[in-house]
């Protein structure tokens, strides 16, 4: 698809047919997530695809659900065909920047002025979800509120953070986010030139 | 263009020529920005567009640029038609969670468990740099290490964060960043399945 076209058709979706979602799919959509950039091509992102109702019950209920549903959702976690849960690691980034051609003269790790690691992470997911509008898919968001308890159900390393859920699938009708209603920055709010 | 041949294309490029940049194709980019997600619709990202040389200069000088250009880069800010610097304002999700459709039952915002003003702004910024491939165009990425004399220069308010410097231009010949001899991970040891 022109990409022009998936960026704009892009949009969070909260609700899933049961149809299917083909493996392959995935497999491309998590290709071009590999492709984000990452400071000092660190990559220290990873990726967790679950199918599995159990699990995905499981991680419906970590990110409260119930409380969506409540105000008038579909079940979009645990009712959607594939969750990639995107990760990032810290940890990587530093051990990367202990490196012989990253350390400063002294030895020393640079001071990180921001957190590259949640950045790198932000450019991978949206890859992911532009990745499923060229696919014909659909995706939606949803935060873990308990990050440790994600952990201990997924087996993840006590050093990686998994920083959300993307449910994925056919989209289905469903309630659009109140949010929306606050509309959309305007550009000239937005952009500014040569200084804020 | 063919989104996966935006995806396939975009790298971090470290020279341009001095052919200018079309104003409305950095618009159009900007655009594409705005269109990212965000946690609650809070849109806490905010661009600057700098072309001016004197203000190139001095953002150069802020991302070390010498000590790029002491190890063989050409001066890929300086030199570069346009920047954009992307801003990220943790307060404005702060106030947008505080807002009465996102309060918690007894009236608190939200533990964050990650911070979302982070990754939302890594999700522009991948916008950015995949919609500069899609115009034919070329960037790269610099980390200002100075967050304070970015915001004088610029006029940034104290609770905006500057989060690097994209300099956008037609490509010229450049050096690739030694890191990429790190080579990319593959995919069986970042894509995990139903679990770590």
């Amino acid at each position: 698809m022109d990409f022009a076209d998936v960026v704009a058709k892009r949009r969070m979706v909260r609700n899933f047919s049961e149809r299917p979602v083909d493996p392959e799919a995935i497999e491309r959509i998590l290709d071009y997530a590999r492709r984000g950039p990452s400071a000092g091509f660190t990559q220290g992102q990873d990726f967790i695809v679950v199918t599995q109702q159990e699990l995905k019950d499981a991680i419906a209920e970590l990110c409260h659900e119930k409380s969506y549903v409540e105000r008038g959702f579909a079940p979009f976690i645990s009712g959607a065909p594939v969750l990639i849960i995107p990760c990032t690691t810290e940890n990587a980034y530093h051990r990367r920047y202990q490196q012989s051609d990253k350390v400063r003269e002294d030895g020393s790790e640079i001071d990180w002025p921001v957190p590259f690691w949640f950045m790198d992470v932000g450019c991978a997911v949206m890859l992911i979800l532009l990745g499923v509008v060229d696919e014909g898919l659909a995706a939606g968001y949803a935060g873990a509120m308990d990050l440790d308890m994600l952990r201990e159900l997924l087996n993840i390393p006590a050093e990686v953070t998994p920083v959300g859920v993307i449910p994925i699938g056919h989209p289905a009708p469903d309630k659009r986010s109140p949010s929306l209603k606050r509309g959309r920055r305007d550009e000239k709010e937005v952009v500014h030139h040569e200084g804020w």
